[in-house]
């Protein structure tokens, strides 16, 4: 997609001082700038790259007073980070916007239907009795099983695997080749050493605003609803187990995982390649460290959290400096238990 | 899929006190029961939920007696958790036998044969010279290189990659976008510092039962075969390397990985986020806490281990414990060295 | 793919001394053959198993002389392993030569071109714009967004999904449901506590031979690129976040995760589940081992560091050794305790 200058200056009701015409094609921090790039200045600290930067334009607060010569065309506007950031999202949309209609051959099962100004994919699968909402797009390769419910505008990315019954509410998006809904691990052991399948009979909910990275598990519940609460974001490679629910606005990143019937509170940040047992309730607000796993359910809200087993950040911090010193302190004991020993001899 | 009260009876051989036409399409705990839902009290504790329940039926021990109305029809059986487990197994068994037949447009090449009453989802591709058993479903999406076997009843869910040679027993079930049998991560470093591609060769075999989860990859031999053993029960996000051989009724918990060429006993237990390294053996029965990370050998039989490194599990409880308090032994030992001081200038 | 004895010396220029018209159709450790397979033999450590191997075939140095009986019929070359080697990469480069053409039905989209004796496998799909070079394969339920490039020789396996615009240098591997250029994790927090997208507009650049395995994700830069270095090999389920660069003949092997705009030099070995933070810097060469977080950036090359947080290798056994012994540590400082109370008494 591109625009010329005059076209993103109309946008951001900004004004031009330079070649107008010139056409923008990609955006770029301004130290990074290329020739057809737009860049934004918004900090006095960085201004020293406007004199040398390749990009073709830059956008600039409207008190900006140049102290040289500057080769790009400039955008004056009232805030130039908030001007860019809106030149980005109006970027995002109109690319979105650019998926409609049916590719064929795509597969739709009966008693389905889509909303208005829907994209199906082609290779896409949506099974039987689907609900989808207006303006969603189902990507190549994704499949919906049966009874599959999309809210409006919600995105699933390119080989998205959706079972049976899940739900998914609005302006959601969920990126490739993740797995939402399939079985819960649950065996039950056999006198003979066996396991037993249980069956996972529940489902999956996913509230609005809700976004899910690339190749992450959500398992459906065993009975009732494993529960993304809206506004959660959570990152690729991310395992939630059955029966999970996850808070308002909570955020998860990668590769970490949930195990069972464990609840996470609203607000939360869980780091990555977190572990967090089943079965335990975690507080609103609590912050988790990278890599920490946690065993016991958090009843405070607001605390910040780390280690293996997680504990209070700077209690962990100060054990962990003592660790390093282990052999200073071996040392020091084994002074003390020279000294003793003299001592004893005399 | 729905029954009437009346068909579920006769299905667990009860005997129903209600009315026997209401219609019920899924299962709840009691406690959380809604209209439309099956629910069972099999444990005194939770008596006092029956009569505030909105399940439409329970199922319930012969030998209950209510203490006060109950608005939800009841179904008498000999035993309601048996029962009730029973239900669930028909239910799925009812519901995995819906598919069959063939969805087009899919893919079969040539030499490839199927048995009786397969299910191939639409976009599903089968390469040459496979063998795949009868009642086997394959689901949209899937994708079978050449000369694959699967065994009868076994389940390949959408979007799963089975390279070439794999054999699947009987009854093993593959979650959505699984992948068996990509190559094993061998590469020779050469004298320029590149690497060289290491061919492999091998192939993967699943013996019968097993279960797979979802986005779990297990990697092909880098000759001979990795070995998932009957009865297995892998998670999702697990990584298998090349040349494994993981034991029988072995469960493996989800984000944890084996290194090439280790072998894995059987009974055994993985809990989840665990690593092992690379050519070791696992004594059957042994027990592995979460994120613990297995750097050796273990040849006895029954052990319980936790750690990274990972050891026996009490040591290792005992170590974190005092890894906690080790604020407070510095302190301790501050202190003896302060007296010492004294004492040296006395 | 199978071939005679005969075949197969002439391809390693070596001589025959038994039956030449024997058919091989696999290749196996000698003390694994089985008829059919064909073995090697260089050290002779494992002289003893050429005598009761099954293998019908065994390639050896052509100073070999047999003490007792051979029953494989034996194939004298100048260096036994390296024409081994030699001879599984020429069954690879066969094996992987039979793919070729357009299997049906297939998506391209406008404007799309292919180079010559390309693959392209039933249920893929490739968007607009997009340049693939020659013998290029993208097998079934692969996507490739719009403008994706493709460099000759890559091959992208089954249900592999490509995002628009990203670069794919000379004779990539990319294996089964990876994922390249996703949306990096970027949410700017508001007010209210909810969270706005930040839009990821930059692209992923893959350099010549690369390898990447199955199921991992690298997401696409915010702005600008992710970029992975010439002869890089990535493992399974791996997480490289954007904007992120790995180094020239890296390897990082399985479940290893690195965070936002992170710098891996060249020739870093990282292990299985190791995870780097972000907005950090590795130098050269440097080593991490398994399960290691890595929380700072590393100037000096060639260090090895392991622990979490990672520090230098051998300190960091130091402590764990320590940590294993605490409980004695605490045992002697009680001692020291009980003998100071003691002498503060007399």
């Amino acid at each position: 997609m591109k625009f010329t200058v005059s076209e993103i200056a109309q946008m951001l009701n900004g004004t031009v001082v330079g070649n107008d015409q010139i056409t923008i094609s990609s955006a770029a921090k301004i130290e990074e700038g290329l020739p057809g790039c737009i860049s934004f200045l918004a900090n006095s600290k960085y201004e020293h790259y406007i004199y040398s930067t390749q990009s073709s334009a830059v956008i600039v607060n409207k008190d900006f007073t140049p102290k040289k010569d500057i080769a790009a065309t400039l955008i004056y506007v009232e805030n130039a980070y908030t001007a860019f950031t809106i030149l980005l999202e109006e970027y995002q949309k109109r690319l979105a916007g650019i998926k409609s209609g049916v590719e064929q051959p795509s597969f739709i099962g009966e008693n389905s239907q889509t909303g208005d100004n829907c994209y199906r994919g082609a290779f896409s699968y949506i099974g039987k009795n689907c609900v989808i909402g207006k303006e969603v797009k189902i990507y190549p390769q994704a499949w919906l099983g049966d009874g599959v419910e999309v809210g409006d505008y919600s995105v699933i990315h390119p080989g998205v695997k959706i079972y049976d019954n899940t739900v998914i509410g609005k302006n959601v998006t969920i990126f490739a080749n993740t797995v939402i809904g399939s079985d819960g691990f649950g065996f039950a052991p056999q006198a003979d050493g066996s396991y037993k399948t249980i069956p996972q009979l529940g489902n999956v909910v996913i509230e609005d605003n809700v976004s899910i990275g690339s190749n992450t598990t959500i398992d459906c519940a065993t009975m009732g609803s494993t529960i993304i609460r809206q506004g959660a974001k959570i990152d690729n490679l991310v395992q939630i187990a059955h029966n999970v629910e996850i808070g308002k606005n909570t955020v998860i990143a990668a590769q970490s995982g949930v195990s069972g019937s464990t609840t996470v509170g609203d607000q939360c940040v869980i780091a990555g390649q977190v572990g967090l047992v089943g079965h335990i309730t975690v507080a609103n607000n609590t912050k988790i460290g990278a890599q920490s796993g946690l065993g016991k359910s958090i009843k405070k809200e607001g605390l910040s959290l780390s280690g293996s087993p997680a504990r209070d950040l700077n209690e962990h911090l100060r054990s962990m400096a003592l660790v390093r010193r282990l052999p200073e302190l071996e040392e020091r004991l084994k002074d003390l238990e020279r000294k003793q020993e003299t001592s004893d001899f005399q």
